[in-house]
């Protein structure tokens, strides 16, 4: 069968990255290792989070009523009982951040609203009921959903499932990414990239391989248990590169080639049920496509935000900046505050105007560029967690 | 000695953080295990790149001169010579990406730009000399400085250190943090918060400790070998808290308190020559001076991108938020699309005010707050790597 390049719009990459199904493992974790994983089940308060009433801050436990009129000029003294003692019109106990509230306040005076003289306590602000108090249920009522199922957790909120007596929990696993090398180079560079962009974007590399065959790639693709396979090189259209072949033989082709460049030899379809992507060989067209569209499914699966790992930043382009139509070109840029400057494009062959520029700016397929001092969004390379 | 409440701006707890100096172990990894670290040596290049001329793409070797006056009406034949061979005048020979440039060629012609019948290659388009090549030393010089010591390493650079002929590299290790719970909880839920913090935000954890008394305190902080010490609890004024007297004991306490709200009992100083940080003990008030100073500080050490972990966004008030003169106020919102809305101050003693905040504002000591309709940056709590 004679393959003619005859590549798919990006938006079709993208729509292809964004269905791709997911049955993710999962697995229980300890709380502390549980941040930035994503929650499996939905997780409910067993008990009201305070179960009792809490005081909110250190101070002095009192009933609200005694304290109407106290000023400054006006201090009204109270009776110090111990910490932990009931508390009655007249008095006033010491309490801490947390601790249940005494019985008979309803009311924490901060430890700045009063003064300790000798035996009483001089009460120098009118505070109202409740005030420095943390209600029963207040943090969550019991039965409230806490966290639910499919949420990335936050550092707070394995707090709060802390708080409510919540030990271990499962969550899903990191997707699995093999890669397969296919490339005919010499030294392989995309190897050890690929493993770092993977890990970046919330995944775990399961195994990295080298193929040197259609029969070798066609025998893993058959047998593969990894959630998403990357191969790179190949993509060609010369005998050697043989990972299409091997990929329409044991699974399906979706998509062969798009319109993006660098990286327009992107090939995309599935094998065992599972998702596959044929990434070029030439380390820059590997990297951009990978950012593309192999982030983008990476990213939503393990629960990450955006479909690109950078920050972006605005920046005022110093020179035009000229785009072919038909193609979604990633232009690598030098930014230096909120100024950028595209590198030249006979760059694109080279794989340090990737390491040379501090970030690029996406193109569209249907726009010819911008002139000079057009505000564009830069992504910068360096600004990825 | 009586301690008064008598806060530092947060600009002194901010320049604290940025002076912490810190002599990061070196070690030794892959270059796949590298990506995200911190380079510890310059890295340069020990031969060109390529050390040869190469093909950028597949396509036809030939020298350009042939290709003059060639068209889509004016193919121009040239004779097909095998993969590799010396390329005449008259020849042209298949190459493949990365190959080295055949002896006699000049120029590799792309595949659509030229068909192959029979025994010869009709050339189709006019290319000048140089063109589909990549040059001896085009990606690098021999010499060239590839990446310079204390760069975080990019997926990128791992590539182009990979095609340098690299394999390991000295990167400096992640800074170690001890994690003291101090605090008077009956359920912590610091320690395993901030654990998920310190690693999104660079750092490695050495130990959680449990301490119940000054004195073990103060012997865990005189032989302190971590890179960083928060201890969590004990901020406050009352006896139990040991937390402050145990770091004047053995240490310097630098800032008691800080014009940060919530968060605002967090003591800096140092012990045994490294930086330790006491935190609230209240969960919300913990997240909040963590995020303000210790992420600042660790994020720095690690080489990751920002003062804060969170990515931005623009946004409008959909209704005024009012803010103390003297505090520089963390205020939690609700964001929807680009517009925002403030929890209530009443919240600012609940944790799950963080929990059902989209994110936060920073609102700067002088200010009073903001209208309606206004334009304020936000910090996304969701989006952090």
């Amino acid at each position: 069968m004679q393959r003619i390049y005859s590549p798919a719009p990006a938006a079709t990459a993208f729509d292809w990255a964004d269905r791709q199904p997911w049955s993710a493992p999962v697995l229980e974790k300890t709380l502390a290792d549980a941040v930035g994983f994503v929650l499996a089940q939905d997780l409910v308060a067993a008990t009201a989070i305070p179960s009792v009433a809490i005081s909110a801050h250190d101070g002095f436990a009192l009933q609200a009523a005694e304290t109407l009129g106290a000023g400054d000029y006006n201090p009204l003294p109270l009776r110090l009982v111990g910490a932990g003692e009931h508390v009655n019109p007249g008095s006033a106990g010491p309490v801490f951040a947390g601790d249940p509230l005494p019985e008979g306040a309803d009311a924490v005076l901060g430890l700045d609203q009063g003064e300790i003289r000798g035996a009483n306590l001089d009460v120098a602000t009118s505070i109202a009921p409740g005030e420095g108090v943390i209600q029963i249920g207040e943090e969550c009522r019991r039965g409230q959903l806490l966290v639910p199922a499919g949420k990335r957790l936050r550092a707070q909120d394995i707090a709060r499932l802390s708080l409510a007596g919540h030990d271990r929990l499962t969550v899903r696993q990191a997707p699995r990414v093999n890669i397969c090398l296919a490339g005919h180079f010499q030294r392989d560079a995309n190897g050890p990239m690929l493993t770092g962009l993977v890990r970046r974007d919330g995944g775990e590399i399961v195994a990295t391989r080298r193929v040197r065959s259609a029969n070798e790639l066609t025998s893993l693709l058959i047998s593969e248990s990894a959630d998403l396979t990357l191969v790179v090189g190949g993509t060609g259209y010369a005998d050697r590169d043989f990972a299409v072949a091997s990929l329409q033989h044991c699974g399906t082709v979706a998509v062969d080639g798009v319109t993006i460049h660098p990286g327009g030899s992107l090939i995309l379809g599935e094998s065992n049920g599972r998702p596959v992507m044929i990434l070029p060989g030439t380390p820059l067209a590997c990297l951009c496509a990978y950012d593309l569209v192999a982030a983008r499914l990476l990213r939503r699966w393990a629960g990450r935000p955006g479909d690109l790992p950078y920050r972006q930043r605005e920046v005022s382009l110093t020179r035009k900046l000229v785009s072919r139509i038909g193609l979604l070109e990633i232009a690598r840029l030098r930014i230096d505050g909120d100024t950028g400057e595209s590198l030249a494009v006979a760059d694109d062959r080279l794989l340090s105007s990737s390491t040379r520029a501090d970030g690029f700016t996406l193109l569209a397929e249907n726009s010819e560029g911008y002139p000079a001092g057009c505000r564009i969004t830069a992504y910068l390379y360096d600004e990825y967690d």
